[in-house]
Order: structure tokens, then C-alpha cells, then sequence
């Protein structure tokens, strides 16, 4: 009875009424901010929508409306809203009537300022409930107000308005719900001092649009057509796009805090691609698995960087922000008012569909919707002319859940006759049959199946419909919120001192701001205009990409900012690889582990789709003793970000041996030995094609620290060794074998290498106090490649 | 200097005539069939342009024609073709007219028929030679004669009319190459007797088609913008399509014996798809490297089996070959008129591409071409009406090769504006400004850069030519035949028993042939339209899906035919899969060596792509005492059809230990303990979820032998054991092990098993004989998955 979630649809209602008539028990509304603009416009619309739909249910129900000012202003204000308040269509005129009369009486103007006053509330309500002889069901709070003024009413509320034992209490609360993730957190950890978890309501009014509310129940009726093809083999990008034509003009004090990421992706956007990232719940009324379905996509979510997200910022924005905040003429602001973002889900369902968030501020059009583009196989043999039909395979194939606005006008689901007639629920979504001449995302309206609400609905009214029957999954909860925040902080943080690019706006910005995916990353199809932007400072663009070319310890120095440095040794690699192969066939490769090598890996993976990695072979040039699925381990490192993302045979990866016998690192399994003749065996000489190095703060190198002993020297050529921190118990290649191979590299970034970069730029070879200067191939090449940090501190 | 490797076009002829004065020596040209058709339409004005081309390069020529009949006969019919050869455009009149009279002067009809007359025209060509005071440069002969002619010409050639020792020989053969791969191989072997490879020039007449010709002299030229993009994270699909608009009407005794695919794509389409999905060669004008780059595809070309094909027939080709073939009135037969077959070439880069080979008669359009289409990764802001331009990064991206005919009428290379200009060669490709105002491949012709060739050649002079500069990557040489062949066949092995589908013709065809790409394997969009064809007889559609589900040793038995038996097998074990996830977390999977789980492994590589990979724990039944790397190990067939399609954490992946100490299966190196305690540590209770099976014909199972031992049932659950059959040395799960599994299945197919299956379903518990009557797990479930050939006989 998809219906009844949603609304409570005309000539059923009074069967329903009739049908219940046994005393649920009384319900106290408050709502506090009642005479905000988001009260005004929707709430008290949403409330009233409410009671005309339960009043006869077995509910009773008073209404409180709430705010700072006392009741002299706030009681004419209140009710000047309320005497405008209109029935849904479908009900009569004399109902109507009727049921706003009865709305009124039981609507009522509180202050709500001190902790007094919500005593005063909660003594009103027993009293009521006393008088009356009523049973209380439940008490809802809407808080429409600032997030600063949470924690104190969430105080009063629990300390003295909380429902007699047996009912239910529900809290609501509007967005922001903090500014990063750690912000938000704090804010939980406030909350949760004071309310259940089920207590609390977080609202994103996106997910009260029809077309958005509507995604799982497609889904989840329309499984026979959709499951076969609801993944990454069928689908060829998704597209969630809020475009907005207003300026941020009038709200610019909230907006420069939050940008176009913090104020419609981290909440609206990222909420739609749950939902339509998600597995499709087995019980869609089941708000457990609906919730615990959306919070497993956060954990596929490939991790975001610079390079996910194209940003823009509309040409007046630093003016209005200069005036509205008062700064100083000719101010510059960073914040973003457009952004397109990368991002992909890491998982078996989802593996290389890009999922496109956009959106932004003066824009050419006001427009929402989710467009999932089907990859289409099909090979349609006629020529040109004789292919043509409404369901041709050939066309595309797509499925569309327009929010409404744009060039269509009404939230709708559209979905391409070549894909399937999909079943809909007939009592509130209808066939749109007549439609505009006009073409959407490529394609005639006539190609497809449209579907439209047959009662517009207000995000608010369903949502408030929906906190009433406590459908949980219509919400934001703590760990969802969390969740987007850790997704999206570190993005935000890597944004934070880029320049955005400067848009005219409208119409205006023609292809200033079209963008394209290339594997993990996005960019702006067009170079930016020159002059279109303020002057940059010389730390950027050009500057970026740098490198010097010098010598460091008497052999080849590489300089550059980290990422330009990375893509030459990525480069670098590639051709010792290209080299090795065409040489003997196979690529002998022996990585480190540590954290940078983790960038050089992405890069590997996702941009050197030539590299011969079928001929490589992975050797590692030191372990940690913890088994290899431990975080710790240098093997897990380079297995998560690089061999999982290639297909490399078995055959060719060797982990160290450290876990032998069910046991770590213990000398009688022979560990050492074991490799030592693996690579003997398999490497010619010994002497590995590349091996791959760092440094610590402390010199040392692969896992050889600072030791009395000069066993590094001698012949072995893997030794257990010990670390000053922990794991303390290391395996790792010993100087000798080192320095055998043909080529090495050390790769040092970051200030905090600093100081022993310059330290060994001074000192000899003096392996036992700092190991790293022992690196000296006999034969080989050695390359130092160290980033501007690194190098200048 | 691409354009001397093409044709010399006229203004710079002559000047290149006078550079080239010095003698070069006399060549001699056999046409061997100068007076069958192709003769006639092709090759007399080949060599004519070859000759007006070469006569001032320093070389002379003279030119036989002959064939099987007398002088009195051949010498008229050849000299009315001569007269009707013209010059290319370019070539004034008088100049033409000369050139043709001299070419008639050098030309002469002889009758080749017996080993004599060979002798004689040797002889002939000496006296000449030495008449003239000549040296030999060369002895061209072109077969153009029926392949069963080949032997006995090949012999006389080598055994009297080899050239003088220096002087080259170059024989030139015409299709069709064999109907096989053994036959292509006999017929190879026997002209390998006579020839050496590079003597040999087999011509395939599209490689001189100019729009196929240019395909890697472009990619060359174009390195700089293709080299990003030529590849599978960039090429959404390729498509390589002749269409043909004739019946096989007049041929069909030729036609009846091949069909398409030996007719079209065998040759034609596949030379194609190397020259676009092969390496470019870093030298263009490297016959070796070419050659090499082509055979490398090869090898990456995933095989094909009945389901990557698509098949039709012209619905009077029935009547025609009844008809010219003297059948009985309502003879029908399977040949093939039509085919939509899908290529995958699995490296690394052009893993998951779909390549589209298709080819028919009696369609809609004769047309020819290669359409490269490009994913496109662009995201275009504005609304629908705000983002036309021609370069739009939004519109479709493509390539195309345009062989000819359809509705482009000329041969061209049409690049969308949006990807980029081409390079090329000014002198032989000229761009088309003024085109016809219509659609090309969904985009209208001014959206493309296009280009055509400034003079129009025919293949066959081109290809003339190329024989004359002993280009030999025009031309298919032995391996690359044999190669092919041993690609095709086994998919017209598969087809042989299929019945196409019937189709009406031209634009008739409708919807009718057009079919669709889905993982790894296409279909028709159309289910098969009632009636259309013959009676089928039962033994197909519906029968062929049928399943019975009884019981066998008192287990369940389900039996179909092998691939809906496959299909019943894979779903049993998903459900395992997720069943075990769910309680567990992990699925432990141990998987039997053998061909029946290959096709086991496909299915569900490419079609269960929810499975829990990640989750999945792979084990192995049984192993041969080879090394991993060993085409004979199990694991190694596990790895390249299973693991290599998927991305499974190394950790999970669990082969047997066959390998210690650097030497095979040794008792003292523990390898089946080592095994056992690696199960007793990760499976829980040693009890697998899954065990799959398989048996032999001589009722062994994992590598359990009928053995006079009892051991397989003792406490060890590891253990070497001996096969009859090599390699002896086994390493095998127990059957106590096997008997803790929660599920087992057995998998049985093929005639070849139906005495062992009839034998097992009447003896009791004898493992000692028949080992696989001792699989009876404690308490899981035992399903016998056996095909109806095993079942039946």
C-alpha cells in the first residue's frame, strides 16, 4: 500500500477515517521557529496537510507553535499564517472549511525562550492530557532554527519535556548539520547527550521531492527490469544535477562558510546517490535495511582528491560577498558557487560507472534531476533512414528522475521506451501522455514512458507525513551524516586555496564550464579563458609543474611539487618497465611501503594503461611482521591501491615471507633464506630492473635502521631487522642486494623530510648511522626524487 | 614519403622516372588466369599502372598471360582485354597512348597446361634475358586460378621457372585460403614445399582498398592524438561492417561450401581488426613489425563459441542453391548469408571492448566500413538548446573508415570536429568540403572532418604495386593465416548445426537482424518471429532449456543439456555464495581441475557479477605436481578463466602447495600438511562451503585413483597420491575432507562419461574401485549435475 506512505488520496481518506476509530492516543506538535519563512511557507502547511489526513485515525493532536518573541507578537503572527493555509485538492470546500476551523482551535502560540518556559510547556501538556482523559501517543519538536541554538533547546527538551513513559518523542532538525566532518561530529556527540538515536529526525527536504522519494519504491517494483541491468556492465554514467539560477545574493554571510559542496552535496546530492547506489532493500518498508543499504555504499566510495573535482564561481560573488560583508574593496573570496564532482563506487556493482554530481548558482536554467545513461550494445544493421522507431535498440536508453523546474516543469520519472514500460503505482503516480515538443537529454519526449505525481506534493508535506509514521529512512542519521562528512572533508580540504574558475553566468557561460571524465579524474573541456580571472600568485598553474634537474649525493636529483614529481617517477617507471620487458621478457619491480608510494600507485593504475603489467613481477623491499591482511602491512598497502586495481597473474606477486609456521618472523622458519632464493631463482643476477626506496626523518631505508651491526653490507640478501618503532619486527632487503639492481629510486616529500634531506645532502657514506647513505648501486642508476617540501623545507 | 608507398601520382611521376635511369633489370610477369574475370576487370589494368608507373624507374619488363587454353584461343581473348586498359586521370592522352602501346608490345599469350610448357617459357625468359643482354631482377607469376590448381602450378614453378640465382621470385595466390583451419594448414604445408614465406603473397583484396590501406599509415600519423585514446579507456566499441546488397545467385556451389564467415570475416573483417586493434608500429614502412604487431593480436583474441555469433540466412537461398545445385524440392540448408559476430581482444588495452564484425547479403546497402566510436566522458552544463556547436564536446566521437559505396558513395575518413584535425598526407587524401546534407552514423556530415583520396584506385593496383615493392604487410602471410583459421574454426564448428535466422531481404529486414552486445555474447533484439522459419525440430528452443530434476545414488540429479546445466550449476553455487557470506562472512569454494568447470568459470565470470568475490575463498580440490605456471595446472586454468576476470583479493586465493623447497611434491617437504593446516586455520571445522567435482571416465575423483590402499578415507585430509595417467605425481583433498563440505556438486558432461555414469548409478559404496562412489558428505547436500550426453549416451 505504497500509498498511504505517501498521502492520503481524496475519495479513500473517509474509508479510511471510518475504518479507524478507536482512540490511538494524543500527539503534541511543536514546532519551534513558527514564524520563520520555513514555517510560513511550508511547515504549518505540512502540519495541517498532517492532521487533515490522521484526524480520523484515533489520534488526537494539539499544535504548539514556538519562537523567541512573546505571545503579543508571536500569537497575530503565527495565525496570520495559519489563516492562510489551503486543503490538498480533492477535498471539498466545506470540509475543508471544516477541518482548518477544527486546525485552529487546537493551534496554539507559545515562547519558548528559558528553561522555564518549557516547564511551562510540559505542564500544559500533562494537564491537557489530565483534563481530557487522554493517553499521550507521542511529542514532536521541529526545530526550524539556527544549529547554534540546538544544544540549548535539546537541553530543555530533555530535561523537562519529555513524553510520560510509553509514548514517543521525535526531533527535528533542519540543516546545517555542521560545517566538516569533525564540526559535525561534535555537534552528534551534543545531540546524542540528549536524545535516542530513533528520537532524532534530521531533515534534507530532497528526499520530500517526489521524484527523489520515489527512486527505491522504481526500483523496487521495477526489480524484474532493473536488477539485470542496475550495474556496471549496463550502466554508462549517472548524472545528479541540482542547477540553480539565483545568486547566493542576501545569504552571502551563510554562504562563504559553506560553498556549493557543503550546501547542496554533501546532503542533497550525496543522498540521491545512495539512493540510487544502493542495493535495493528485499523489504522496502524495512527502515533498518534501507538504512544500513545506504550507509554500505559509503564504504565503496573511492576516495576524492583535487583532481575528482572541477569548481567555479559566478563573476559577482566577490562583490556581493565584499559588500554584504563589508570587506574591503577589491576583496577576493575562494568559495566555490559551482562544482562538478567525480565519484565512483568501489564495488563489484558499481566498478567503473562514474557517478557525476553537479550544481550550482546562476545558471542558465533552474533544473534537478538523476539521469542514469545505459550503455548500449546494440548493433542496428539498416542504414540511417531504416532504423527509425519510437523503441529503436539503437537510440539511447535511459531513466530519468526529474525533480521538476527545467524545461519539463513537473517532477516526473521518464524512462526510454527501449528500455521497458515500467509498473508504477497507479493511485498516485499517472501516465503523462500529452507533453511539449520538446527534447530531453538527447531524445524526444515522445521516446519515452513519463510519469508524473497525480497530486504535486510539497517536500515538507512528505516529510512530515513521514516523521508521523517514524519512516526512519526518510532521514539523515548520525552515522549517515558522519559518514558523508568523512567522504566529503578531505575534497573540501584539498579545495580550500584553489582558485575557482570565474563564470560570467546564464546563459553567458556557453561551454565555460562543461567538463569531461578521463578515468579518476575530471577537468574543464575548455583552457580557461585568459584574463578571465583575477591575477593568480606565481605558486600556480606554470609554476606548478617545475621540475629542476640536479645532482644530490653525486647522482641524479628530480625536483617538483609533489604531483608533477610523482607523474616522472610514475614515467620514469614506466619505461625501465617498457625497457625490462623488451630486454628479457619480465619486469623484476621491489616497492617499499609507506605512504607516498600510494600516490604513485593511483597514478599507475588509473593512468598507465600500457604498462606491462601482466610481465611485472611485485617484490617488496621490506615487511612489517603482522600478517599480511593487517593494516600495517606494506603488502595490504600496495595490494589495496594497486594490485587490486590491475589484473596481474598470482604467479608474479611476492610478498615477503613473514608469516611462516602459523608464526611472525621467527629466524628458525628461515623467512629470509626463503626469499632470498625465491629471487635467486627468478631474478637474474639478483638484480632487480627497479627497486623503489624512501627515507625516514631517522636516514633509514627499506626497514634498515641505525644499528651497531653492518650485516646490510654483507652478502645476505634479505635480513630480519629491528625498528625503534612498531611493529618493531621488520624483514627487508639488505644494502647489498640494493645496490644490485640496475635502477633505484628514493622517493622523500613532505616538510617533515626536511631536515634529513639536508643532513644527507652532507655526510658520506655512513650507512650504520643514517642506512640510506649506503644506497649506491654498483652497477645501477639511482634517481633522488624530492618534492619542494622536502628539499627547500 | 607515404605517397611512393601508394601510388605515384602524376606531375611527380616523371620526375621520378628521370632520377631513375640506370638499368634495374628485367622482370617478368606470368598472369596465370589472363583471361578469367578478375584478370579482365582487375588485373591486366594493374599491371598496366604498375608498368606506365615503373617503365622509366631503371627496370624492363615483359608480361605473360596464360591459361589452360591454346594460343588460338587465349592469344584473342587476353589482347581484347588489353586494348581496353586506360591510364589513370592525370596521364595525358598522348603519353597514355604510347604507354599502352608499348605494354601491348611487351605482352604475349601462353598456354601453361602441362610441365612442359613451363619449361618453355623458362626457357623462353632465358633466352631473352640473354638475347638482350639483360640481368633478372625478377619472375612475378599471380595465380589467378581455383585454389586445387595451386599444387600443380606451384610445382612446375619451382621445379623449371625459378628465376636466375639474385633475381627474385614472387608467386601471388588468390582466396580462398582453405575452408579450415586443417585444410588451410595442408594447403600452407604444400605450397611451403615449393616456396619459401617470403615468396609467397597471398592476397586479401581489402587490404588495397584505400580507406583500409590508410588505417595504419593514420594511426601513425595521428600518433600524437590517438595514442591517449586508442584504447579501452577511451574506445567504447568498434564496428567493422561489409554489407552487401547481391545474392549468392550463380555462385552458390562456391557459396554452399563457405558461407559468410569463411567469405567475409575469416579474411576481410579480420585483417581489419588487426589493423586497427593491433600496436602501431614504430616504423610504418617495417614489413616485419607490422607483421609481428598483427600475428600479437592474435594471441589476445578471446576464443570464440556459439554465443558471440549472430546468424541469418536470405530466405531464397534455399531455393537458389535447389535450384543450381540439382537438390530435391524442399532441401534446406544452414549455410549462413548473414552474421553479426563479437570480438574481444583481452589485453590490457582493449580489455572489454566489443569488436563487431558483421556481414551479409541481400541487405538493405551495400556499404563498408570501420566506425571506432568513442566513449565520451563529457558533461555539458547547459540545458538541451544551449550547447549546439559543431565541436561540442557532447556530441558522439568517432572514426570511421569508409570503404565505400552506401550512402557516402566514396571512399573516405571522417573524423568528428570535436575530436580532432587529422594529419594526412596532402598529396594522396584531400579534404571534402562539399557533401551531400546527410546523416552519418547519427551525426550529419558537417560535424566531421572528412577525407577522400585524391585519385580513386582500385584494390588490385594498389595491391600490384605493393607485390612489386614486396611490401609484404599487405599481404597475409602463413602464420597469420594459420592464425586466423585457428581463431575461426571452432566457431564455425559450433554453428555448424545451428539454423540462422530467415530474413525477407533489403529493407524488408526491418528490426530483423539487428542484435545486441550483452557481456560476452550478442543476440538478436528480436525474439525469432513465429513462422518465419521451418519447422525446427524439437531437439532445440524450449527442449534445449529443459531440466529434469530426479535422484541419482540417492542424491538430487539435475540433468539438461550443458549450457542450461552450467547455468543451474552456477546459480546453486551464488546462492551458496551469498548464503555462506551472510553466516559467515567468507565462502570457502574448493574447485576441481578439468575442461566441464571452464565453461563453469565463464559463466560465472561474465554473468554473476553480484557474486561475493571479495568474500570468496578459492581452494583446490586436486593439483597436478607441475608448476603453477604449467598449462597442466589446475590452478593455472583456475587463474586465466576465473581469477584473471575478476578482482579477488590475493590473500583469498589459496593454491596447492605442489611447489616447496624448489622441487614438486616431495613427501619430506610437507606440502599436503602444510595444506591441511592452512584449511584447519581458515575453514571453519575443515568444512567447505562449496566442494566442487568432477569425475573420470574411470570413476576417479579429485585425484583419487582406484587404489588398493583405503587411505582417501582415513583422518588425513590432505594426500599425494598416483594417477594412472601423466603427470602421476597428484597432490588430492581426501574423502574425509571432501565429505565435511556442507555442499558438493558433481559436474558430469559429455558422451564420453555415460558408461561411468551408468555404472555409478547401479554399484554401492566402493571408493576403492570407483573413488567417486565414496563422495557421500556427512552432513551437507550432494547434487550430481549431469548434461544429457553423460546422462544418455
Amino acid at each position: 500500500m505504497m500509498l498511504w506512505n505517501v498521502l492520503c488520496v481524496s475519495f479513500l481518506c473517509g474509508f479510511l477515517q471510518t475504518l479507524a476509530k478507536e482512540s490511538k492516543g494524543h500527539i503534541s506538535v511543536v514546532l519551534v521557529g513558527a514564524t520563520g519563512d520555513l514555517a510560513k511557507k511550508y511547515l504549518w502547511q505540512g502540519f495541517f496537510h498532517l492532521y487533515a489526513n490522521q484526524v480520523s485515525s484515533g489520534h488526537s493532536f494539539s499544535f504548539y507553535g514556538a519562537a523567541l518573541a512573546g505571545p503579543e507578537d508571536g500569537t497575530p503572527s503565527m495565525f496570520q499564517t495559519l489563516k492562510g493555509l489551503t486543503c490538498l485538492s480533492g477535498v471539498t470546500p466545506d470540509r475543508c472549511a471544516l477541518l482548518k476551523d477544527q486546525f485552529l482551535k487546537l493551534s496554539q502560540y507559545r515562547q519558548l525562550k528559558s528553561a522555564e518556559n518549557y516547564t511551562v510547556l510540559d505542564n500544559e501538556i500533562e494537564k491537557l492530557l489530565k483534563d481530557e482523559g487522554l493517553q499521550e501517543a507521542g511529542r514532536l519538536f521541529y526545530l526550524s532554527v539556527p544549529p547554534f541554538a540546538y544544544a540549548d533547546i535539546a537541553k530543555n527538551i530533555n530535561s523537562t519535556c519529555r513524553p510520560m513513559a510509553g509514548a514517543w518523542l521525535r526531533v527535528v532538525f533542519e540543516k546545517p548539520f555542521g560545517h566538516d566532518y569533525e564540526a559535525a561530529k561534535k555537534l552528534a556527540k551534543e545531540l546524542g547527550m540528549y536524545f535516542q538515536e530513533e528520537e532524532m529526525y534530521r531533515v534534507d527536504h530532497y528526499l520530500g521531492k517526489q521524484a527523489v522519494a520515489h527512486i527505491l519504491p522504481f526500483r523496487h517494483d521495477n526489480r524484474e527490469f532493473l536488477d539485470p541491468i542496475w550495474n556496471q556492465h549496463h550502466v554508462e554514467r549517472v548524472e545528479i544535477v541540482l542547477k540553480e539560477t539565483v545568486s547566493a545574493k542576501g545569504r552571502t554571510s551563510f554562504y562563504e562558510k559553506y560553498g556549493v559542496i557543503r550546501d547542496m552535496m554533501q546532503n542533497h546530492l550525496t543522498e540521491i546517490l545512495l539512493f540510487v547506489g544502493m542495493e535495493t532493500p528485499l523489504t522496502i518498508n524495512s527502515s533498518k535495511e534501507v538504512l544500513q543499504n545506504k550507509l554500505r555504499v559509503f564504504e565503496s566510495l573511492r576516495k576524492l582528491d583535487k583532481e575528482s573535482a572541477v569548481i567555479g564561481q559566478y563573476q559577482n560573488y566577490s562583490a556581493e560577498v565584499t559588500d554584504e560583508l563589508q570587506e574591503t574593496k577589491g576583496f577576493k573570496t575562494l568559495t566555490p558557487t559551482f562544482a562538478g564532482v567525480l565519484v565512483h563506487i568501489d564495488n563489484l556493482q558499481w566498478d567503473g560507472v562514474p557517478f557525476i554530481l553537479t550544481s550550482g548558482k546562476v545558471l542558465d536554467e533552474r533544473a534537478g534531476y538523476v539521469r542514469i545513461l545505459f550503455k548500449n550494445g546494440a548493433f542496428c544493421l539498416q542504414s540511417e533512414n531504416g532504423r527509425k522507431s519510437e523503441n529503436s535498440q539503437c537510440k539511447l536508453k535511459q531513466i530519468i528522475f526529474y525533480v521538476g523546474h527545467g524545461d519539463l516543469k513537473f517532477p516526473a520519472i521518464l524512462v526510454s521506451k527501449n528500455l521497458f514500460k515500467p509498473l508504477m503505482p497507479a493511485l498516485s503516480w499517472k501516465e503523462v501522455t500529452e507533453y511539449p515538443d520538446i527534447s530531453l537529454f538527447g531524445q524526444p519526449l515522445s521516446d519515452y514512458y513519463i510519469y508524473s505525481p497525480v497530486i504535486e506534493t510539497e517536500a515538507y508535506t512528505l516529510l512530515i507525513s513521514h516523521i508521523f509514521q517514524a519512516k526512519h529512512e526518510s532521514f539523515i542519521t548520525t552515522e549517515n551524516l558522519l559518514a558523508s562528512w568523512s567522504f566529503w572533508t578531505p575534497l573540501l580540504n584539498s579545495l580550500a586555496n584553489e582558485y575557482p574558475r570565474l563564470y560570467p553566468g546564464g546563459a553567458e557561460n556557453k561551454n565555460l564550464l562543461d567538463f569531461v571524465v578521463t578515468g579518476n579524474q575530471v577537468g574543464f573541456t575548455l583552457e580557461a579563458p585568459v584574463k578571465l580571472f583575477y591575477n593568480e600568485p606565481l605558486n600556480s598553474a606554470a609554476e606548478n609543474a617545475k621540475v629542476i634537474q640536479s645532482v644530490f649525493r653525486k647522482s641524479k636529483l628530480v625536483s617538483a611539487w609533489a604531483k608533477e614529481l610523482i607523474e616522472r617517477l610514475a614515467s620514469q617507471l614506466y619505461e625501465a618497465a617498457k625497457e625490462a620487458v623488451k630486454r628479457s621478457g619480465k619486469f623484476h619491480l621491489a616497492l617499499s611501503g609507506g605512504s607516498s608510494p600510494v600516490i604513485l600507485f593511483h597514478r599507475l593504475a588509473f593512468h598507465y594503461y600500457r604498462f606491462p603489467w601482466k610481465q611485472t613481477h611485485f617484490w617488496m623491499v621490506d615487511e612489517r611482521c603482522v600478517p599480511f591482511t593487517d593494516q600495517e602491512s606494506n603488502f595490504k598497502s600496495l595490494h589495496d591501491n594497486l594490485l587490486q586495481n590491475l589484473k596481474v597473474p598470482y604467479f608474479n606477486i611476492h610478498p615477503m615471507p613473514v608469516y611462516l609456521n602459523q608464526r611472525l618472523c621467527v629466524e628458525e622458519d628461515s623467512g629470509p633464506e626463503f626469499y632470498s632464493s625465491e629471487i635467486s631463482r627468478l631474478v637474474n643476477n639478483a638484480s632487480f630492473d627497479f627497486v623503489l626506496l624512501g627515507t625516514g626523518e631517522d636516514g633509514h631505508t627499506a626497514s634498515l635502521f641505525r644499528s651497531s651491526e653492518a650485516t646490510f653490507e654483507g652478502d645476505k640478501f634479505v635480513t630480519l631487522t629491528e625498528s625503534p618503532i612498531k611493529p618493531h619486527q621488520r624483514m627487508s632487503f639488505s644494502l647489498s642486494l640494493i645496490n644490485k639492481a640496475k635502477e633505484v629510486a628514493v622517493l622523500i616529500m613532505g616538510y617533515r623530510k626536511h631536515n634529513i634531506v639536508n643532513l644527507i645532502s652532507k655526510v658520506a657514506h655512513e650507512p650504520e648511522k643514517w642506512p640510506i647513505t649506503g644506497v649506491q648501486p654498483n652497477n645501477g642508476r639511482l634517481v633522488w626524487y624530492i618534492d619542494y617540501e622536502a628539499l627547500l623545507g
